[in-house]
């Protein structure tokens, strides 16, 4: 059967080093614990699987380490698409200008209410969506869901939703 | 295979006559369209599918056709349980109060941050969960999504997480 994975959120935090740079191990001194796997970095190794796409479509996109993972994927070529809220994207620790300044495609949704979805599709096949926005306080204190499915009958709907959308969508 | 549907939001405005009340049709004079099927009539159609019992797990209830969708289960002898987020549950127009008045038993997160979860469990075995808070504008306005499934490696883990949250909730 196809991969289907539920994470729950929050997370409890701990060092990304082992994920971000799995080739050089303890060599971080931070105070958090290392070498550790939770649901956030069960989420982050998902977005970093991509090897040829990775299509976002966020509603809150201010969480660092996500964005990390995101100009890390750019780094290595993978082609990446970012649609979030327009008022959202304006507020304070949004990652939109940061991803934009890295040379990545972030539009805002140009509709009247909110464009609240929380999903993204890895190389059109992994889809992960749920309740969880990409921030701090989804991750580290809210009570949230993340679904991770390869399911085409999952993945075929979000991935033709996100075109409809991209194509509806400002890209100023 | 097992059932799995994805329904998108904003849904178009109709009347739900023909939902609530199957066995009379078109005694309605209302100025809605009648009789028309949308992402929103697939919804109540779900919940109304429930004949043991029913599970909602949201961050926002204010709907008052999703209210009215659980006071009819409640009328023909389902098992509600309702968890919401304690801050939204104390604003105006939520409908935790309404639930409550007619004996279902409604319980609200007790921890510091949001319950964002927004997910319902039908008969332990079908699981509607997505980006939708059980709000008007979430279907009438807003961009979101909802899945419905029955594939027990998603519907297993929600029901386990559900019965964790419903034993650590507020009675109150
Ligand atoms: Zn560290
Ligand atoms: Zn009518």
């Amino acid at each position: 059967r196809t991969r289907t994975e539920v994470l729950f959120f929050p997370s409890e935090m701990v060092c990304l080093e082992h994920i971000f740079a799995p080739s050089s191990p303890q060599s971080c001194c931070c105070s958090l614990p290392h070498g550790v796997e939770t649901s956030f970095t069960r989420l982050v190794r998902c977005i970093l699987s991509a090897s040829s796409s990775l299509d976002v479509c966020v509603f809150a996109f201010s969480n660092m380490d996500l964005c990390k993972a995101v100009l890390t994927l750019r780094c290595r070529g993978v082609t990446i698409r970012v649609l979030c809220d327009k008022d959202y994207a304006a507020i304070h620790g949004s990652q939109i200008g940061v991803l934009r300044r890295a040379g990545i495609c972030a539009r805002c949704d140009v509709g009247s209410v909110y464009m609240h979805h929380k999903f993204a599709v890895v190389d059109n096949r992994l889809l992960i969506t749920g309740s969880l926005n990409w921030t701090m306080t989804a991750v580290q204190s809210n009570k949230e869901n993340v679904i991770v499915t390869e399911d085409p009958h999952l993945v075929g709907p979000f991935l033709k939703e996100f075109q409809r959308l991209w194509l509806h969508s400002d890209a100023a």
